[in-house]
């Protein structure tokens, strides 16, 4: 018994996955996102009604990148998607005729890894995720916490720098901006326009220019060798390093997960992330250390975490 | 029925207060305190066994500065004492027969004010203690959140300056450098030696000379208007909402408490705090704020929160 | 005897004026300014010939953003026209048949300001200029100096925040991301975000958004009180003090003159600067303080300066 | 014709020398440098005496730490030795019979390096020295550049990070804090703290801890290719190199000379150096690079040069 759906909302397509009690995903069904607010939410409706077809689906959980209130019922500010108060959970169950929750994406992706991924066995992990932004979650006592009106854990914006970086959210200095997917690119065009002769694998790969230089190519690079990228690499980790090292002094959970595109390298950018973190722990001889682990699910954590908060009820 | 013991351990004296479950101190005893560490424990035995006197006492918290361990039985490293995994939970438990908790003081605090202060009705509460430097505790869900190892909410060791002022826990640009009284005392030195002629009323509080001004000094300044005084605080308060600010994306608790001894200027400094909180709250518009409270139980917070941890065992 | 031409290259209009030996403008010709490079050359030519017919003219001064070289003849680069390693030098003498010398127009107008405004009487100047960004000149020993190469006095991007705000210059963290025009209406619309009830008269008088807030309105406003319009002037003043008393550290000139548009606001601005430098300069009490002095000749300082120059061969 | 005699005041001993026109020291004369302020000064004239026996002496130049006037004459603030005001050229000229030029050190070595240096061929040069602190010196246009007052190329005191280290001039974040000799020793220790295992060859140089890591201790460990230790160099030339960049910016030299005890590893520092500047430099691509050299005359620089600028008068 018990399967439930989890929705991803992608920036190109959503997809709706039914997931059973081990948190695999039996089946899933994806429709292109449309522009609007509105066909969004008919977008996910469909995606959840196809995926269902066929199954005995008890509850519908939705990953939603932005501010998602205590009662886990609307939006109440999407980066992407023009929701402001959006009644989201009402408005799907009304055409799904099914139980919704909405949770933030990174939120959903943090317990998906806490319950079937890197987490498993802790009971208290933070989880970030290195993509286009720096998002995250808090497990503390085996439970996620979402903060009194449901917006705690981003991560993306603490200050890391005062009067640093501009930062979409209209603050300056935010941790994305020094550690994300981004902000790799960031790094590797400066520098690649600073000493173009250390960056030659790494400029053939695009298009010869420091602006074409694209995520991908800065990991490709990197693994062939490619200074430019390496030190790219090194750079974005020495922030996401310090960063843990605040959240260690912060929440002292017994292990960090680090997820989202940028963690697909691996060791490449795992193992300077330990380096930096150890770096700056504070009291680090005093102290048990947290694991630093790579996320294990990849890009389906938030359908999965989702479906089994929804679950979870 | 329930009376318990509240050990608060100060730079020159140890106190031991027996408190009931209202919170109330019935009956306190102090002794200096000695030099040595082993001594220290001798006094805290001593201080217990003076106060419980005549009582029916059920257990005993202490609270101490520095790392306390998951089991709230052994100070692993202390800044002022030299205590190293001190065993400090057996060591009184033998000698006073009663269950000892150890926790870490500004937890305790944090606890107290949840329990008894400026936090009560609130399930999610973030306490900042602004003494000499800045310490701080963690509610979440009614119950203070250690961490993993019990070394959470090491607020003061957040980097909030990269490459910024030297901390006495070895690292650099530490939020308590810049958000304490030992920061306030900086910042009234360095602008009046910069500008004496806006620190008159200041200087002359103490000897004169820059290097004379001390907290005191300032609080007193500040409240007749001098200008470095007032400026001083501001700076503090600055650095203190900005932080606010962070530990909000990072908790979104429903009220930050400040305590400590900056905290008792009231509003001279809450109301900054609170400008500087807002200015810097990411998403401002899209969330519902924290209230950023006075504490309302000064210095013997500590005790009173240590003894009510120990009630609930 | 001794007349020469200056010109003023902005972006709407190009300005040619026949300028005397005590700086007056006798008449001034300008011209729309085109959208192409060649036809920015072709537009100074024809302002050059039309303000200098039925006069007796030795000399053409030019004032170009951007760098020039040691020779003061080719445009190595400049940042709005599309001139890279331009010969203007040649290409004019050749249309107007009169010697050119070509100068950074930052360069010019702090010539311009030591030979006929604030800075007569010093032999050691350092100007700057806090126009949308954040430009200057070094005069020691009653020369302009101009470096080795010709690119010297770049002060708006030198590095006041490491990892700060991108510049347009690809660095990051340069000063007049600071200190400028620009950086002062960031200020303003990141405060009137964060608390408009504190910029109610700054509001009003553009579109009532925070977005819609331009230099204009921050000058009135703050002329009017509006709590966040002085702010923001006093955090640009903060910034451009600080960066004074790091020039003092260097060149210990006599005199500072501070021009560019922020600098029309007078008092308003300088006052907070002059508090600001003083309170940075390194080792205040042991030396004699330069002066912090208002430019005098506005915008046509450039102009004037440039057909100095020129005189000067 | 034409013998002068250069002093250097060092913390342990006072040199004069005899130097002939083409900077060769001829005879060299050195006493222990006295606790008083009063002492120094007699120390210096008995060295000169004792130096200058038997040569036909012109005139005496004195390189001294600290503040220097306009007129060479009055060491205004030195920060190691207790003179305030202190009329040295006035003494000194009066006990020993000759024309005395007063200097700043770090001026002397500069101009030592221009004329018989590093620098020589160079009509636009900065000097730096990395010892203890970071100091420096100004030449445009083949003269020595001190300013308006005589305190110019306090080089070590430009703040590079807002509220960052306390400095000993009473400043936060200056130069020197990050690029000096005792900046490289804090580098190391913070990282053998942090990571042991990376220096095992730097730790058995010293007492095996971090606090016991010296100077020398790095050189010897980074030439071995220990990596905490080559790692503090490349902190330390990351924090130079950006601040070469910071001074093309102002200044435009066709070379920059790195001198001081630092520069005494040659390429283990240079190199790393050379890149940062490259890497920071603004407008690269656009501008002719200075060079950054290598001081030539190591120790005996600031002799050498107070020798010639008293020849010049």
């Amino acid at each position: 018994m018990g399967l439930t759906i989890g929705v991803d909302i992608g920036g190109t397509k959503i997809a709706a996955g039914v997931v059973d009690e081990e948190g695999t995903i039996l089946e899933k069904h994806t429709v292109p996102t449309p522009p609007t607010a509105d066909a969004i939410v008919e977008a996910i409706c469909a995606a959840v009604t196809a995926a269902g077809k066929g199954h005995d689906i008890e509850a519908v959980g939705i990953g939603a990148a932005g501010y998602v209130d205590d009662k886990r019922a609307t939006v109440l500010f999407a980066p992407n998607i023009n929701w402001r108060h959006e009644p989201l959970k009402d408005k799907v169950e009304q055409r799904v005729g099914l139980p919704v929750v909405v949770e933030n994406d990174a939120n959903a992706a943090a317990w998906g890894e806490y319950r079937f991924g890197a987490g498993q066995g802790h009971d208290d992990v933070i989880c970030i995720t290195l993509g286009t932004g720096l998002g995250g979650g808090i497990i503390i006592g085996n439970k996620l916490r979402r903060g009194r009106f449901g917006v705690a854990a981003e991560f993306g914006h603490i200050r890391v720098v005062p009067d640093g970086l501009l930062c979409g959210c209209g603050s300056q200095g935010c941790w994305e901006q020094y550690a994300s997917g981004r902000a790799l690119v960031r790094y590797a065009r400066q520098r690649a326009m600073a000493t173009p002769e250390n960056a030659e694998i790494l400029l053939a790969l695009g298009d010869g220019t420091p602006e074409g230089i694209e995520g991908k190519h800065i990991s490709a690079a990197a693994r062939e060798g490619d200074k430019v990228a390496v030190d790219s690499f090194r750079e974005l980790a020495r922030w996401a390093g310090a960063g843990l090292a605040d959240l260690a002094s912060l929440f002292d959970p017994s292990a960090f997960i680090v997820g989202g595109g940028v963690s697909d390298e691996g060791e490449l950018v795992l193992d300077p992330i330990r380096k930096s973190f150890r770096r700056w722990l504070i009291g680090a001889q005093w102290r048990p250390h947290a694991q630093v682990l790579a996320a294990q699910l990849g890009g389906k954590a938030g359908l999965v975490g989702a479906a089994d908060l929804a679950r979870q009820g």
